[in-house]
Order: C-alpha cells, then sequence, then structure tokens
C-alpha cells in the first residue's frame, strides 16, 4: 500500500489561508427577499440596522460584491487554527463496509472548539475598530458565545451572553469556559431584560430559547449606545464569513483528487452549512462540479422540513426584522435537545431562498439516531463529535450505507463543525438509555404558525 | 509587514511524520541504573516483567538501539492529528512586551486532548498484536486513562481504568469521556483490589494518589492472564514513544528559521518533557544545539527539588520493581492539586539520571503563579491550557520576563502538551479565588522518605 492510500488528513499551509469571503448572492438566479421593518412592512435600510450593528458588517450585509477582503487583523487570528484539516474518514468507511468515500472538514481545531470563531472574530473586529466597547449576544450550546469571548478577549470588548436556560444547566463548563476567556454568561430567560421578564411571569419554568435569548441581547444592544449586538448565525454576513471552510475544503479536496458527490451539514441558523456549502454551490451553478447539497434539521426542530416560507421575527419578543425564512413560528419552543445549537425556530433567510430555488435538500432526524452515529464516529475516527455535527454524521452514515446497498462509490462531504468535549453530558445519557426522541406535534407547530405576523 | 513575519503556525504534511522513536540511551555518556527485584534486589530481567507487559515494550524498555521503527498500523493511527502544530506565541510575547521569541508545540490536537496517545496507540498495538484482549491501567487527571480508552477502541482491547479519586471527583467529564470510548472506569482507592482495600481501611477518605492508582491496576494485571498493564509516564519506552514532539518540533523550528536558547517543559512522570527534550539533547550532545533545558515541577510534587535519588517502587504498594529515580517516597500522597498529571512521588529513572549527569535543570512553581499564567495565555493566545502545562507557560513567562529585563532575544521552546476543556472547573475555582498554595511541609516529606526501601 503506497503512503497515499493511507492519507487521513489533507493540511494547507498558513499561506494558503483564504484572503476573500465568498458571497454566494450575485451567482444566485435571484436575489433573496429583504428584510422587512416590522411596522412599516419596507425594506429596511442600513441605517435601521445601526442601533444594533457597526456599519461595516451591515455593508457586508446588504453587499452584492462577490468577494470581500478579509481584514489583515481578522487574517492574524484566524492563523491561530486555520487552515483547518480536511480529513478521510478511512476508519469510518471501513466500519461502514461502504464503497464510499467520506469525508470531513474538521473545525473543531478552533481554540473555541467549532467553527464559529469564523464570524465571531470578524465581528469583533469590526465592532473594534468603529469604537464600541461591548457587544451583547445569546447562545445556545454555548459554541457561539464560547467563540465571541475568544474573540472579544483578543479584541479588548466586554461581552454580556444571555445563554439558553437548557443549555445553561446542561453545560456547566461551557459558562466556565467564557468566563476563563472574560465574558459575564446569563441564563437566559432572565430577569436582567423586559424581554426575559415577560417570558418568566407567563413561564417561570421556561428552558428559554435562542428566539429568547436573542430578545434579551438585542433589547441590551438596543438601548445602550456603546454597544452592539453580535449574531452567530442566520445572517447574510454570517454565513459569509463561514465560506472559509467551504473555500479550503475545495482545495483540499483538489489534493486528494476528488469531486464531491453528495455534501451534507447539519443546519439551525445556517451558518455552518451555508459556510461549507456556497463554495461549492458556487462551483455548480457555474458547472464544474453537480454535487447533491443537503440540510440536516432535527427532528424536534424542523424548520426547513416542517416550517412554512413566510416572513417572521428573528427573535421571540418581536424586536428585529422581519426575515422571509423557513420558520416554525418565533413563539415555538423546541423540545430541550441536546443539539441545542439547532434549537432556533428559524432558518437563515438566504439559505431559505437557496431552498426555495431547488438548489439544495433537506431532512430531518431525530437525536438518538445522531447520537449512535456520535458514538460510532468516536470509537472509529476517534474524534468525539458536538451533538450538532452528530446529525451531519448520521446523514453521511446514511447515504454510505446506501451505496453500500447500490455498490455506488461517491464522494460524500461533510463538515464535523465541532468538538463535543463540553457535551460529554449528553453521551453519558444517551448511553444510558436516557436519551428521548420525543414526537413533536402538528398541533405545537400550528399553534407557533397561527402567531406569524399577519400581512406579509 | 511580510506575510512571514505574521506567521503563527509551523505545519509539517502528513509525509512529514517521523518513522522512528528516538531512543536518547545510547547517546548518553552512561546508562541509567538498571531497575531491582523488589525480593532479590538483583537486575530484573524482560521475563520478569512480562506478566504486565507485552514482550515488544519489554524488549522497547531495555532496547540499546538509537531508533525504533514506528510500526504501519500506528503511524496510520498518528495520522489522525500528527504531525501537531508548532506555534509561535506572537500574541502573548506582546502582551509580555518581551523580546524573546516563544515557540510552543501543541499536542491538544490530539482526539483525547493530549501528548498521550502517542504512546497508548503503540501500547494498545503491540498488546493486541500479542493477543492480549484486555488493558488495565491508572490515571490521575485522565488524560492518560482518555488517551488509552481512545486507543483500545481503535485496536479493539477491553480497558479498565483506575481514576485517582481526587481527579474523579473534580473532573466527572472525563469519566464519560473516558466511557464514550468504551472504557470501564474506577475511583481509586477502590474496593476491587487488595491494594485498594488496604488503603481505603487506613484511610477511608483518602483522595488517592497515581501511586495508589498504580497498585491498583498492576494487581488486577498482575492477576488475570489475558489483561496487561500499560503506563502513561516513566518508563523508558513511554518516554521513547513521545519522541516524535520534539523530532516534529526540530523540523519547524528548522522552517522558522530559529534554533531554541531555553527550552521548558512540565513533570509528572516526565513523558511529556522527555518526549519534547530528547531530540534536543541529542542534538545538544552532538554539538550541534546548545539550549538550556529545565523542567517544571509543582511545588506541592516537587520530586526533582526536594526529592532524593534513590531506589524506590513506582506504587504505593510495593508492586513494582524498584527503580532509581528522584522520589519523595512511594507512601507521599501529594496535595489534590489540579494539574492531577503532575502529582507522581516518583520521577522517570531515565530523566532522573541525565538530571544527575547535569543536562537538565529544575525548577518547582505553586498552582497559584500556573493558572495565572494560564488564563494569560488563554486570553492572548485563545488556547486553554490544562493546568499541567500551565506550569511550563508559567516557567516561559518568566523567562521572557527576565529577557525582557535584560533585552536578551532568546528563543524559547515549549509543549503545551494538553488543552484544559475538560478542567475547567479549576480555571473557576482559581478565578473566585478559591486556589490555595498549601505549604509542603518538610516534616512531610521526611515521613514519606522514611518508607524509602533500605539496603539499595
Amino acid at each position: 500500500m503506497t503512503s497515499d492510500s493511507r492519507q487521513v488528513k489533507y493540511v494547507l499551509q498558513e499561506s494558503e489561508l483564504p484572503r476573500e469571503w465568498y458571497n454566494v448572492i450575485p451567482d444566485l438566479p435571484s436575489p433573496p427577499p429583504p428584510p422587512l421593518h416590522p411596522g412599516t412592512r419596507e425594506p429596511v435600510g442600513p441605517e435601521a440596522l445601526a442601533p444594533l450593528f457597526p456599519m461595516a458588517l451591515i455593508m457586508q450585509e446588504v453587499s452584492v460584491d462577490r468577494h470581500i477582503a478579509i481584514p489583515e487583523p481578522v487574517l492574524d487570528v484566524y492563523r491561530l487554527w486555520r487552515p483547518t484539516p480536511l480529513y478521510r474518514a478511512r476508519r469510518l468507511e471501513k466500519d461502514l463496509g461502504t464503497p464510499a468515500k467520506i469525508y470531513y472538514k474538521y473545525e473543531g481545531v478552533s481554540p473555541a472548539g467549532s467553527h464559529k470563531p469564523n464570524t465571531a472574530v470578524p465581528q469583533a473586529y469590526y465592532n473594534a475598530e468603529e469604537g464600541i466597547r461591548k457587544l451583547t449576544t445569546e447562545t445556545g450550546a454555548g459554541q457561539w458565545g464560547t467563540a465571541l469571548s475568544f474573540a472579544c478577549a483578543l479584541f479588548g470588548l466586554d461581552l454580556e451572553v444571555w445563554m439558553v436556560r437548557s443549555s445553561y444547566g446542561q453545560k456547566p463548563y461551557r459558562k466556565a469556559l467564557m468566563e476563563t476567556y472574560g465574558a459575564k454568561v446569563h441564563a437566559s430567560p432572565s430577569p436582567l431584560t423586559a424581554a426575559g421578564r415577560a417570558v418568566l411571569e407567563a413561564h417561570p419554568d421556561s428552558s428559554g430559547s435562542l428566539g429568547i435569548a436573542i430578545s434579551e441581547a438585542v433589547e441590551v444592544a438596543a438601548t445602550h449606545d456603546d454597544t452592539r449586538y453580535s449574531l452567530g448565525s442566520v445572517l447574510n454576513h454570517v454565513l459569509m464569513h463561514q465560506t472559509v471552510i467551504g473555500e479550503e475544503a475545495i482545495k483540499q479536496l483538489a489534493q486528494a483528487g476528488d469531486t464531491p458527490d453528495v455534501i451534507v451539514g447539519c443546519t439551525g441558523g445556517g451558518s455552518n452549512f451555508g459556510g461549507l456549502v456556497f463554495p461549492f454551490l458556487r462551483e455548480k451553478l457555474a458547472g464544474r462540479m453537480n454535487p447533491v447539497i443537503r440540510a440536516v434539521e432535527p427532528a424536534a426542530c424542523p424548520s426547513f422540513t416542517k416550517g412554512r416560507y413566510a416572513y417572521d421575527f428573528g427573535d421571540t419578543a418581536g424586536l428585529t426584522p422581519l426575515l422571509k425564512m423557513h420558520t416554525l413560528g418565533h413563539d415555538f419552543i423546541p423540545d430541550p435537545i441536546h443539539a441545542g445549537g439547532l434549537r432556533y425556530h428559524g432558518m437563515s433567510p438566504l439559505l431559505s431562498h437557496i431552498y426555495e430555488l431547488g438548489l439544495i435538500e433537506a431532512v430531518a432526524k431525530p437525536q438518538s439516531e445522531c447520537f449512535a452515529a456520535g458514538l460510532r464516529f468516536a470509537r472509529t475516527e476517534g474524534i468525539v463529535p458536538a451533538p450538532e455535527p452528530t446529525h451531519a454524521v448520521a446523514a453521511c452514515i446514511e447515504e454510505a450505507l446506501r451505496c453500500k446497498e447500490t455498490g455506488e462509490e461517491k464522494v460524500i462531504l461533510t463538515a464535523l463543525c465541532g468538538h463535543g468535549l463540553l457535551d460529554l453530558q449528553a453521551y453519558s445519557e444517551y448511553m444510558a438509555g436516557r436519551i428521548e426522541d420525543l414526537e413533536l406535534s402538528e398541533a405545537a407547530i400550528a399553534e407557533a404558525m397561527a402567531g406569524l405576523p399577519a400581512g406579509v
């Protein structure tokens, strides 16, 4: 066997770091519908977002430029862990007995353990450049809050994080990690904001949701001059920052001499998925590749597969602009599954638009299937995946087993967007047989859908 | 500023993975004294170790070959994370205002999060090759137990781990991680072994020690035919497996165009330190470099700086051969500091011999200084170090601040042997002001020293 046929890791030199983010919008057959002002129902202009975001990010949010240069100070931080490795999952392939080739782009090598620093770093940088002193944000499982804590430490910004209460209880080490980087962390809903107090009055035992935590963080940013808000997913600029994942993966697959037939990724707000697939979507739209591109979402929070494509709020309290997206309704509170990062009622408007254009497909998976996949992955590949990417791993395994049936030697690509070293309680519960797949009632969705804003 | 002057990460291709381990013994001016049989006080032959270790490892333990080829199946697993990156700590340097250059070899990228898989993998491999079905081991902070759990999963071996009780309580996620890889974990001292029961009878509240946990694991291996014991540090073959760290670092420093003036590393049993420094010691002995080489140990367990160089048992119950090493006495129970991996009464006999030869020096540091260094490192470099390597980081900072005084542009090299993502409780306690530097009483050491075996 030659050395090459054993290779499992495709690495790039620091000099091969992408220098530009890729904006997929100009390459799409049509642009996504604009966000609307909740009062006037008119498209919001950049100035309406100024209380929440620095102007540089607002301009990226509405940009139609195909490429945006990554500032040197951001590249200097990316260098701490990027380029990230692309792995060929040879041991998992062998365990499955599949003729398929499985590749995964591993983002867990970042200091925060996930893909989230790819956008946390530029967000902190642009805010610091514009003289902002403090950021607020929400976090679900804690990956995003950790990443922004790390980024704020490097750029000298204060940070306050509202962490979804169900995750706050499940993942005490997450809080410790954010504090190690210097952030302040509150369980959400909290009594510190009007939005939090309103939820607590109605539901004192609320396990929280990303929608509620966003309301709290947005409220504090909007009411303090030196403070801005930072979002870890959903928005165009966030997904664009993540495209370094896909750009690197393209170079690394070329090293390996392969082209993907199927790309799968997990979706919560869509940032990991968008970051992986947009550069491949460019190649597909240009006719240079033709991969099937498949989003995998949790059965407990199936915005693509059971949500409606409609204008809705990004948060529970209705403080954000209206976004046209696949949504389960901004009042929807998903079951407290362990993949806290996927518990969002909506989906990136950009990905929603691309889904409507028929350029990607979507499936939903129950968490027990995902943990089984995660455990199998840990015991073959050695890396314990976070609960979120176990959804992607489960879909990889499904596709690879399909190839075993048909004999197809497909090339499957996914992103392992983070490790699960701060989610081990979830694995313990899975191994002890204490993971439930709660049935999502159509009535619960219908009830939340009834709260969708009318007339848009 | 050119791109090169911003470079922080020196990476090697998979093809540059070392193909041989380096055995420093033939290059030393004299060989280390042999282990002795506890009964006869005669040097033990390989056959005496056969109930505990597979023959391949025993032959490596006594080998005088300068190089030993790494088997292909071991290289196949190393490929999952090796070569590891070498970092230039530019942000830490800037924060310190030092003219020194600080480099760290980062072993936390392994699936287990530390350098320990470098030896866990070959140990599991050789045992599996010789038909062994099950391994036993001890673990302190849990890094070693995690690494061996990972390695046993890949080679299909069962594993039982005795985890020092103080760490077992401090680090619940460690147990979950070992179980995720498929291992069984017991708190030590345990009622499952004669050695454990003896300690529990005398000290029902014993916080345990590595020495006690070793006794338990050795006892079970020695009394079961299909079971062998595996040690994560101290022994020659273990340190030799770790030399991949130093071999890679030499190539990476050459990439950077630098030669180390000072090498510092933390020492518990000595495996991380030996792995980093032996290849550099070879260069020093050959006159090709001349670095100062400095071990950093915890003030609570100062085997180099306060121990005696004498024959002693490797474990508390006296089941192992007698090893000539720097020891605090096999009865010594260190305070339950957070750096559980450094709580060992003895020191690698090979490193002890090298220390006696005057080829390396040693210092001891209190844990509060180490956590302060770890926090500073986390907030500048972005990586949260495990409590063990915070000792190395503290010594780097000390050296770099000395350079600030003198203006010397020294090149400092260390190994960041693991991340602290499963040790966050320790950081929380440090930030809350709850970390104590207990004074180590001379009386406690003298009492333990009194138990040293007589007549050797």
